[in-house]
């Protein structure tokens, strides 16, 4: 009976999501018994169907609704451009900036040896496959800037020089607004090594 | 379309939650995104299931999936005793200790006039109506040791000591293991106040 209690499920399962643990997650419960009966049922409706509607675009491997998704089908993005990220979620940070134009292309991760992630576990055959069809003439790689992201980069730069279009890098260094005196080691020595002429 | 896209109603659902906001929920969405599609539909089942799986025991006014709850009808429980507190969550932070033996009551909130809650608002003729049926011997009030709490308290107390029945409040003071020094100075002043003799 302890097991089939609909409180204990509820908390056991809300407990699945990182970062919420025994105490929130019987905190959130709480709550939503306060509420009126529709808001669990509207909130795990939205979860339900959150699976049943995501699936993955073909061509870029990000998270949509439709395939191909409505970047990639979208005539006003710059072609000739592609953006490529480690995770659906950078897609919408660099998309905030508003800057960038083209398209973008998920990997789904970066090349991990130790987590046993090798070129062939990411989506970079489906990137190549872009390369000519898209008349694509620059790649811009904005994996993270660690050990994973740099060697994934690094791959990417070799497989794609040969095929004659410009490989670039987003730039690391000291953030805007963060003087030198407290900047993080790692960014000033990317910052040096990535000196530009005035 | 905006508002049709699947992430973002689920993002949206999440951030009802109290204490989940934008960010958090947005790191929610993409992490379940990543799971096998189980993992949302399982946690999306059990808040759609909880409404309707939970009622309110019209004995004792604790949530459960029975009416009467499980605690009202085992008859293992002491009876002769009610604690009386304000929320469901408060049987379990008093149940977890194992000390007490009776039977609860949940009120449902303590009286309350700045926000419009007063004794009619509260799951207290239910109580009154436990005294003779159950042979109600002692009745410990557990509200919090705040004014509404202290009022509804006090109010109880009076309802409750012409029906010559003991009524015992929790004891408030320093908490066991804080040094007099760090204490705070409601808790210090009633510590005084419930000063024992020895």
């Amino acid at each position: 009976m302890e097991q089939l209690d609909p409180l204990k499920v509820c908390i056991a399962q809300l407990k699945r999501f990182p970062g919420i643990g025994e105490r929130t997650a019987t905190r959130l419960v709480y709550w939503l018994l306060r509420q009126s009966p529709e808001v669990a049922m509207e909130i795990g409706h939205a979860l339900v169907s959150l699976p049943q509607n995501m699936t993955r675009c073909t061509n870029c491997g990000d998270v949509s609704s439709q395939d191909p998704c409505p970047m990639c089908s979208d005539s006003r993005r710059e072609s000739g451009m592609i953006c490529v990220v480690e995770r659906p979620q950078d897609v919408q940070a660099i998309e905030a900036v508003g800057e960038f134009r083209g398209r973008y292309h998920v990997l789904g991760g970066a090349i991990s040896p130790l987590d046993g992630v090798g070129p062939d576990q990411l989506h970079i055959s489906a990137l190549l496959a872009r390369i000519g069809p898209e008349q694509i003439e620059e790649v811009l790689i904005a994996t993270d800037p660690d050990v994973e992201g740099d060697a994934t980069a690094l791959y990417l730069a070799k497989l794609l020089k040969p095929l004659d279009i410009r490989v670039t890098r987003l730039a690391h260094g000291i953030s805007v607004g963060t003087e030198i005196e407290y900047a993080d080691r790692s960014s000033v020595a990317r910052a040096i090594e990535n000196r530009r002429e005035l």
